[in-house]
């Protein structure tokens, strides 16, 4: 449970600004690379590497460097964690507990395999 | 789209921490008082209100005083907007651009409107 929440934390902090959520929604369309990505924002690269770097520890994206050019990739599954924690809230507010149970134990069982 | 877009950050920087997500979990429940809901948490009073006065500012939730009170509820209609969100993402993803930009025009249009 604790790495779930760990990992919501870097997730909603990382869709917390909207240059990265700009980033999220130009990776959706496809890979691009940083310098690509960087051109419509007013910003020094160093900022920009900034965000980058705090959407890739959220796991939202990934990054590869091939030569000199860093490509990232949107990392969808990601985006799911996101889903299932508003899925829960959801269960909560229609009194679905027992299916708020489930998510729980499921969460944990992930978890105890890992 | 400013405005959205401020919302956005509200919310998400709100949801990145555990202890507001626990709040808004016990909330989905039902109001509770300001007492009550700090019980769970081996916090000082003025942290958890810190979080609490957060979560207000992101209109996750509200909060009103009777008496001695403050009573907080959840404000559930607020989360839509990071449905819409994750909604524009997963248009993007299938290249549904057409229902993007509707999403869009909207956004605009009910800011035009304010």
């Amino acid at each position: 449970m604790e790495q779930y929440q760990e990992q919501l934390n870097g997730i909603f902090h990382a869709l917390a600004d909207p240059t990265r959520r700009a980033v999220i929604g130009r990776l959706g369309k496809g890979p691009a690379s940083i310098s690509d990505l960087a051109k419509p924002f007013d910003m020094a690269l160093p900022s920009f590497m900034k965000h980058i770097h705090l959407l890739e520890d959220s796991g939202l994206i990934r990054t590869a460097k091939q030569g000199r050019v860093r490509t990232c990739v949107i990392e969808k599954k990601q985006f799911a964690a996101v889903e299932t924690w508003l899925d829960a809230q959801r269960a909560i507010w229609e009194g679905r507990t027992d299916r708020l149970e489930k998510f729980v134990t499921a969460i944990q069982e992930q978890e105890d395999i890992k």
